[in-house]
């Protein structure tokens, strides 16, 4: 599988043939597909596809595959994004104090589980800097407050074009981005510790203990304008009981946090996530 | 473990000797402790405990314990309860037009999971009637809607005296019982079909499916006036996915719905929960 | 959806093109595939696929579906199956003395959760002909023991075929059936009480008891000549602690049971289910 | 709850007026109880009990509980443990090459969710090495090999006892540990890749995979002479499917390895692990 792969994800209006059309015009190219899937939403009428397939022996060259399909996608009103796997993304990991996420994600890198770059971290607090060192990621302290949000947001926005960022991971970054800041960047990925959409907004593992649950979860999603109501990408949850304190929920939500975000990180990163309305499809 | 037990379940403010004061006054008594179970909630300052001992060779008759526990339960300002295994407790099931968690009930009845009896069903609607002759059970058809409900609510306070009931499980009843009603008779269960609090009120997996979670629960929990706030007894959840529609959420949700009620029915019925403030200590 | 559709269930060489192929096959007569799926077993070479179409509007006539897909699918060495949704399976439950699985298939069945008939029930044992008459299925006691298996075997499939059987499902029969009786009938669904391959064979419980696990688990599988080593279909687990001991596992695991063989039931009823090698795939 | 505390595990063959005896003592000596929890395991006839107490305001020196203690427990036939909660014991970590559950002990030991000093690793490898050196830990490199064992086990119970080890666990250490190491150092707690007892023995992704299980786990147990028979303390479990290749279950699995290791790790540190026969009562 190490032969370089190319990864429609499409959306469109569903009618008949969509999956002959789409499939042939990888056949006809030459193309092997390693992975297809497909979900047709009945109640929206929308046909939403992923397709992989190896590069090697694909006749078209790269830089001709978007305009060939588009020829396809267009009479079709498709919206479809392309990828390919040798174009390795870059990550920005934002963190503030807590480092239980963090920590997961470099030794996840680390270990391969995915493939990316992690050239930036960008924190409210200076707690962390020391790990970011260790572990050779460029540090940047952009301290938040109410009076000087905007003008630390364009900041952050120019460190990531500067670092030629793709794909932001709040891991416990415990700000709000603004609306503004969403609509210039819109691929940003936040862990919440909540089974949302019970227990939104802050405190969540307070408000569990005080409505006395049972089981606790996490909940990583694609940020939006509207506090955590964004596309859910993935959930998990724990069991817990009467002999757990705020304390007790906290250090069983931190494994939740981790597994929930590396998971939905990862199935970000393999272009396996789409999102259509306030929905996703993680095609597995 | 077929010799008759009694159970005393106790909240008191915490202070030193507790756990020997009560473990003393059984043995003292000649009873062999069977269960003890005990949880401190410091923040609430408040001791609870569940104690379940053997009658067999115990010196005080039945209907001397709680006197003789009371005259030590006074000076600690201790709340209890005592139940006697022998005494069998008196359901009465409330459905309204969907079967899954009666049939639940009935066959765990059946099955010996739980010590009732059933003797009456209360219904809104008449389409279980028949499965309640098929097992035997008194069917009483009390339709109730927004102009009858108080009328209808004394008749249906009249049925549970009749029937010397001990407790109402609401298996999907789909009709919120009045403050007044709740005040009256307190020991009510309920299933909800969410993983409460996400979710309250009416079409929990109508709304569940438009916010696009990854994972389903249900709750239940003791009726209180403030509708679906109750203290919960017991949570389960299942995942879902993108290919799950809403029947799908409502099909995999009755697997739970019925698991969840039956494990709370059982341990309300075993007396091994606790309710303090709006939480329960469900002792195991 | 209440359209009827077709099913196919192919398993062939992994090759270039065959997504586009077998979704032009049903294009090109006019079909509309409502579901698709497909996995590549790299190690073995295999490409695996479920293509579901509606019958509504397909150019060929359903008895010319197999000749045409077989041209098709003869070239690529291809194994496969052809199911139509209108044709109704019909279903034999098996049981020995316990009742929760089988109530579990019959209340499905009546919520309509799989569409079948199950016309047939055989027993070993005579204490489930009453539940068998309740629901009108007729009931065959068929005891058997060590020195008429052979001849009981022969009356069981003989009732098989007067009832034109397609699926037996053993909701727990306890006994093992001959390797020539799977030879003869190899549609057969068990539901075992272990997380196989934890606790082959008799006991499981006691087993798990001894072994102290700290989860148990059951498991619905295709029946084979080998004992408990069939290709799994479906395996659920629950968590156990000290404090059950066998009987809270036995009834914990009745839980598991159910739903488990339900989930296989319903998979396989639904064509999901292609089995390669001692291995499943289930679409979903 | 930061006053030091003191807790028994005791074990003693069941009888009338064991909780009020052992509560007696503490209660007697102005002990504050916080934590009491006890199990029958009405079988083997034996009364388990944890008891743990504060030791501000306790009357008796610590050098004189066990003395005052055995007085009660030896005319009962109790076997019993006593620890004190500010002696903080010492942990070994073993390793091989792999460094997930590594990694995800040293940060839970730097977020303070348990209490131990780490002052030695052990390999027979030289991976991870750096790691040690990264967080300040002794690492000593001790090559085993069918020729060198005795030996080397030798050097290894040096180590342990030069730095004052209670506690080794095998963070996949990958070595089988003789018998007689075992009788020696009995206190080793390992994480075994599958849902023990199935696939007992080495690679037990690839036997899971072969076999087609839809759900894998992971057990932390203790160690003792017979092979991945011990004690299970903990054990988790993940679902899988057919899309996830061996390396998958790899990758699934070392996410239950560390969080399985580390909860049996932290129960065993706080005293509430109680081992009889086979078996372990996990105190909660």
């Amino acid at each position: 599988m190490t032969s370089p792969t190319a990864t429609l994800l499409i959306s469109c209006p569903d009618q008949q043939g969509l999956v002959a059309k789409f499939a042939n015009f990888i056949y006809a190219n030459g193309g092997n597909i390693i992975h297809a899937d497909q979900h047709t939403d009945f109640a929206a009428g929308l046909f939403l596809t992923r397709l992989e397939w190896q590069l090697t022996g694909f006749n078209l060259p790269q830089e001709f595959i978007a305009p060939a399909f588009n020829a396809i996608a267009q009479p079709l009103n498709a919206k479809w994004e392309l990828h390919f796997s040798d174009t390795v993304p870059r990550i920005a990991i934002w963190v503030s104090k807590q480092d239980h996420c963090l920590f997961d994600l470099i030794w996840r890198h680390r270990a391969k589980e995915f493939t990316a770059e992690i050239p930036l971290m960008i924190s409210n607090h200076l707690q962390l800097q020391e790990v970011a060192e260790q572990f050779g990621i460029d540090y940047h302290h952009v301290p938040v407050n109410k009076d000087n949000k905007l003008e630390q947001e364009a900041k952050q926005l120019e460190l990531l074009q500067q670092y030629k960022i793709n794909l932001v991971v709040l891991a416990k970054y415990m700000q709000i981005l603004s609306a503004d800041f969403i609509a210039k960047f819109p691929q940003v990925i936040n862990i919440h510790h909540s089974f949302l959409p019970a227990f939104v907004g802050a405190n969540p593992y307070h408000k569990a203990f005080e409505r006395g649950v049972k089981i606790i979860g996490a909940t990583a999603h694609y940020v939006t304008s509207d506090l955590d109501a964004g596309p859910i990408i993935e959930q998990d949850v724990v069991r817990v009981s009467h002999r757990d304190e705020v304390e007790d929920l906290i250090r069983k939500g931190k494994d939740l946090e981790r597994v929930v975000l590396a998971r939905a990180v990862r199935s970000h990163l393999q272009n396996r996530v789409l999102v259509y309305g306030n929905r996703t499809v993680v095609f597995e």
